[in-house]
């Protein structure tokens, strides 16, 4: 296989990554794809850096055993806490959802104020902290945690009582803020969107990270020459655990239904 | 060390097994205990019975390797899925905290219609419905998965609107179906049993595995002459990360505050 048509390899801990392989899939169609969700290990979110890292580490590791030309850290705890440690380590580029969501969100802010949503783990490492004011200095950054929102979107309860009383509770300080630029720093957070928008003042910008990304690995290409030119692309998909479970459940982040699914040990 | 004095192995994914711990010192004050919480796997609830197997497995060779007399499976999921192969496996005694939970409630119960709340993989697996009909054929059981309780324990929401909601929505059809007689099958569970017994019937009652479990293995200790007797009884815990966090989170389960927790990896 010529090394354009390797296969960009995605990875997160379970579903939510599967948001940033529709943007890219969307964006890239003639990309051959390879997804990972260590799913025996999810969540990441409220895990330590070294524990992150170190399954980050054997997620690529797997991938790379794919051939894989790009890396994309489809998961905003793995890409903050763990995204420099796999680019030094790797000999390809490596993308993490970070940077991409940063810049959407700097571009969009007009007051300068900008709430970010994430994971304990995520939030923790002030890694949109550093991001956005590398990006631009004067912002100003308010981060919160909103560690139950995960477990709502994984049992599909996108809206209704429960989820707008604890979106309420996690983005009362957010109003309180001032921002009018919210990133959606979990790629689970996108299925929440109408009940946040709901609760958030109307012309406050929802920022997912998702399609900035796969435009980010669109630019990547062309740069290091590896744009694909497979008339029809593959797409591959591997989980460490219950691939029928992930099946039922994927077509909610991705659109259209998973097939083809296959289990795999890291 | 005689064998007698040898520790008691207790393992959990991760905070909830410290109810069985706390259970165990309060009736066994003379017992040395080692405990084992794996948060960088947690939670098992949601993960197959393939996964939780080889998690168990690993838990338990860890534990031998700190010399135990007997092992408690302090974790209705591993109970419910790694139990038997477990005690296969060890020639030491193993207990799980299902058998005592529903030996437990099969006296309770007055009109034979017990309830059983847990994870998905324990609900799933039916180990509750076996062992309460192999305890007593005529009993009628129905089984409700309680998904979201586990990570509103976890993120400390253990009263107030969002969790009274969320147990509302669980417990209907549990008061649909006329238990006397409710289960709390995931040793999280007990933390919310002010919320439960809010929404519930005031005659229904709630059935803890921790107490029970304890007396089980009191009896079994017996049975098997391993009653220790040391004048001053020691108490390990070792988790797979973040011990300081998991200190912090102890108490509220614990009762009193844990320290000297030791960081390990399976």
């Amino acid at each position: 296989m010529s090394p354009s048509n390797r296969p960009i390899g995605v990875f997160d801990s379970g579903l939510g990554g599967l948001t940033v392989l529709k943007a890219l899939q969307q964006l890239l169609p003639q990309e051959n794809t390879v997804y990972l969700g260590d799913l025996a290990r999810l969540p990441y979110g409220n895990k330590s850096a070294e524990v992150v890292c170190r399954y980050a580490q054997e997620a690529a590791a797997f991938l790379l055993g794919h051939s894989i030309k790009l890396l994309v850290v489809a998961c905003n705890t793995a890409s903050a806490l763990a995204l420099e440690g796999l680019q030094k380590r790797l000999s390809i580029p490596v993308v993490g959802v970070i940077v991409p969501g940063a810049q959407q969100a700097a571009k969009h802010t007009r007051n300068g104020r900008i709430a970010v949503l994430g994971t304990l783990g995520t939030i923790r490492s002030k890694a949109y902290h550093r991001a956005l004011l590398d990006i631009q200095p004067s912002l100003c950054v308010f981060a919160q945690p909103c560690p139950l929102f995960v477990p709502l979107v994984e049992e599909g309860w996108l809206q209704g009582e429960v989820t707008t009383l604890v979106a309420r509770h996690y983005i009362q300080p957010v109003i309180e803020f001032g921002a009018d630029t919210v990133v959606l720093g979990c790629t689970h957070y996108p299925l929440l969107a109408p009940t946040l928008e709901a609760v958030l003042c109307p012309e406050v910008q929802l920022v997912d990270s998702a399609v900035a990304t796969a435009q980010h690995v669109s630019t990547l290409l062309r740069l290091h020459a590896l744009c694909a030119n497979t008339p029809q692309a593959s797409h591959l998909c591997f989980v460490t655990d219950e691939p029928e479970r992930f099946a039922q459940q994927a077509e909610r982040f991705l659109g259209h239904p998973l097939s083809n699914i296959l289990l795999c040990r890291l």
